[in-house]
């Protein structure tokens, strides 16, 4: 456990496990080395995406397969389970805590996961995900959807093999969602997913229909890399993160991952010389991740509760803090001194209200990680339809970069010129199925907190404005963050914001900020 | 097993284990698995040294122990432990291979060891290990001793317990020796270490009375780092290093580390920016380390017999690169060009004689990695000395400043002003001791292989004058490399050059160098 004075966040009371309880205490002894193993294997992971070179992926793989096998060893030692079929149900005594009843149930869940597959298996997922980080990088790199097909296919089979020992009521890809957001299913999804997919479309249709447009094109110069490392640098510090626990690198995919949140929480960025908007919103977004796990209650450290609550829940933050928050204006005027001075020449000459507005504008475009609110969503539909159909074996992999394309056609009018911009843009199929809907949950979370936040802070603009993020993180790591994934995603959405998740506010957020940004009339949406 | 088509090395006939062999093949699968555990805790030990944010000390510790209490519990097993005593005189048999009784040796005598330390300790060591690097760079950064005391003191009992439970017949610092140089003791470094030290002395005070000097202001400036570092990799791809399996980063003290030998070693260096000569020889140093673990068999890969046979072994090729070769005239007349494009105003007019000679200037100084040739192993005297005395308990932690100091006048007659430059110095008391007399022995190992490659190649100084050091790499790969930890380091010198180590080969080819460099009269020894 580490020692109380490592805290460094002011946050009231913080989540205590009873370790007065002897099975409390040996479940938490197991804990702490099972998550020490698994931060290491986090780390191995950063390595081959920020640093390790080429000729190291297959013994890297073996590496990841072992531990893979290690941890699967300890998540079903029968001495493990015996203690937590007991804690089980003893654990809602009210004697014991919430964090204590977060941790059985969580490492319940994994433990019951780990029994029905067996080690072999998991050792081979691991040893197929780092040949096919690798290949897809390759692929990528020469933009020839052929050159990963073999272990997409593979990576496919893995995951469809997982999904049947894993178990599932309605369909197969309700298994692999269940691994990202606990709980989830195809079929609440698209009750929650459909009417937003109506309002981004009929809002893309008013904006184009308009005739108004947003210039963006201070966003394109020549930035260079250095410049653009500490700008990103300077706006990470600016929301509170905290570089004594962190560190920020580059990678082909920006990503945040964690060994041992709250201590060591990093993130990357990419850069684009010619095109400032990529490493800035992917650092406020990936700052977003990471406040998130930073701001894990210390006490939870070394535990499956440590870090966010789920994937929908870290998604509604990076996206909170990336659109809702970074890409208002508000936002930016506190913050554009940064811009400009990292950029003098370039920026002199540009108000901030034109900077702010040209980060909102909303095209149909072929990267998704670049995409405006507005089709965003539609980017992750094209996936999530996609993936069903990969697991539910109604695709042939050939066949991908084929659909991809006239899915693109189909919601977005627009259709990728190669695979690098296509099929093959996002790292996610390397390793598993099931992630991206959690983008599009998290617009859905982000825009109720969001609505919380200005409920509880009628000055929020104003503050923003002033430069002040302070207030915002504080007011979110006492009510979210600290929590770590002590409750289930449902619950801590009742816990933040008073309600049960509800799509209506990311439709009338969507709407309404757009309607601004491009001067439609209210009017004309009846 | 790594696919032969991996085999990037024109090596020949590579080493192989007797996999048909049923009891061989569960002991490669069970070494495969510790080694892969090993190489995450490699990794996790790089990363602490090269990215690690410094709030993450704590919790890094915690997972570097329950990887150690893995690891202990694998190679403990008593499963694996009746395979070896099984295995132990069986191999001996002529059906199995040298490769086969490398690996039966290794691992016998690494479990031997386990066995004898319990699992808290191990766990112990890992965790005050981590923190002890901390505290080491915090404390240098400051230079003050004193914050570095208590964990120092720390890591000296821990050590001592190691010894005595590991147990010795002469002194309690022959255990730690013997982890790092297997067979190695105290009396018989001393035999090794006596007429060298006062070969040192002699030459020391010849090269002082003779009156001549050597100008190395060449190698002063303003050099920016990230030239430096350019050139660096320039120096590293010339001697063969290949970055598809390595990287090039910086930390606070030179090393190379390695996870997956031969398929991902990597280098440090430290960069100083008004002093070239610290970033090139680190270069130099840490290649020769690294192209000896790159050209280790990939047969051999994720065992503990991958890589270099010793620690002694291991500096003799860092020392053979970074000495004989890399402070030669012939070198730089084949690779100058290198140095002269990267800071060409600074290197227009200099000659690649002057710039040779001034590597080799020999002037008592106080930091060990930036010794001359005549010194360096003085600076080893003091550090052995001390680490003897610490681990016999014959000094107390607080008076170690003092006593450095005070052996630095007593062997190289000056004394540093402040910890930084004292004893605070040097990485390797953060992790233990017995290392240092490897480096001297190094020394040992290196000048017999060079005589050796001499005699191989009568035509060495020409080749290497013409930039070709290829053959030198290709001829050690095949003699030495590829060999792994096949073979004991006094078989493997028993190979490799014909004859046991001899430390005469050191004091004449110190001698005789020196005798060049400052213009001494042969005669004059006598």
């Amino acid at each position: 456990m580490l020692k109380a004075t490592m805290l460094t966040q002011d946050t009231g009371i913080l989540p205590e496990f009873t370790l007065s309880d002897t099975r409390m205490s040996e479940l938490l002894e197991t804990v702490h080395q099972i998550s020490d193993l698994q931060s290491l294997g986090a780390l191995a992971d950063w390595d081959q995406n920020t640093a390790m070179p080429g000729g190291a992926a297959e013994v890297r793989g073996y590496q990841q397969a072992s531990l893979q096998g290690v941890l699967h060893e300890r998540w079903t030692s029968p001495r493990l389970g015996n203690l937590l079929e007991e804690l089980y149900e003893d654990v809602q005594q009210a004697l014991f805590t919430d964090a204590d009843r977060g941790l059985v149930r969580e490492a319940h869940r994994i433990y019951t996961r780990a029994a029905k597959l067996p080690r072999k298996l998991v050792e081979e997922i691991a040893r197929v995900q780092a040949s096919s980080f690798e290949a897809w990088r390759n692929a990528r790199e020469q933009s020839d959807f052929a050159l990963f097909a073999p272990l997409l296919s593979r990576t496919v089979s893995l995951q469809r093999e997982v999904a049947d020992r894993l178990g599932y009521v309605e369909t197969r890809y309700d298994a692999l969602l269940n691994e990202y957001e606990p709980g989830m299913t195809v079929s609440k999804l698209d009750k929650l997913f459909g009417p937003m997919r109506e309002t981004s479309k009929t809002l893309l249709k008013r904006i184009e229909t308009s005739g108004n447009t947003v210039d963006d094109s201070c966003l394109e110069g020549k930035f260079s890399k250095e410049r653009q490392i500490a700008l990103c640098e300077r706006l990470l510090r600016g929301m509170g993160y905290d570089f004594s626990r962190g560190q920020l690198a580059q990678s082909p995919h920006p990503f945040t991952t964690s060994f041992g949140s709250p201590f060591d929480v990093r993130v990357t960025v990419r850069t684009h010389e010619h095109y400032i908007q990529s490493s800035l919103m992917a650092a406020i977004h990936e700052g977003g991740h990471a406040v998130y796990e930073q701001g894990s209650a210390p006490t939870l450290v070394r535990t499956p509760i440590a870090g966010g609550a789920s994937l929908g829940m870290h998604e509604s933050q990076s996206r909170l803090w990336e659109n809702a928050i970074g890409r208002s204006e508000p936002y930016w005027r506190g913050q554009y001194i940064a811009v400009r001075e990292a950029f003098p020449l370039h920026y002199a000459d540009v108000e901030v209200v034109t900077f702010a507005r040209a980060l909102n504008k909303v095209q149909p475009s072929l990267i998704r990680v670049e995409a405006d609110e507005v089709t965003y969503n539609l980017h992750i539909m094209v996936r999530f339809e996609l993936e069903k159909a990969l697991i539910n074996g109604d695709v042939v992999i050939e066949t991908l970069p084929g659909l991809w394309n006239a899915k693109y056609r189909e919601y977005l009018g627009i259709e990728p010129a190669n695979d690098a911009e296509g099929v093959l843009q996002d790292v996610h199929w390397s390793s598993g199925f099931g992630y991206f809907p959690t983008y599009t949950l998290g617009n859905l979370y982000s825009a109720q907190i969001f609505h919380k936040l200005h409920a509880v802070f009628p000055d929020f603009d104003a503050r923003l404005a002033e430069g002040d993020t302070a207030f915002v993180l504080e007011w979110l790591r006492e009510h979210m963050y600290v929590l770590g994934a002590i409750y289930r995603p449902e619950e801590l959405m009742m816990h933040v914001t008073g309600e049960a998740l509800n799509p209506e506010y990311f439709n009338h957020y969507l709407t309404n900020k757009f309607e601004k940004v491009y001067g439609l009339s209210a009017i004309e949406q009846k």
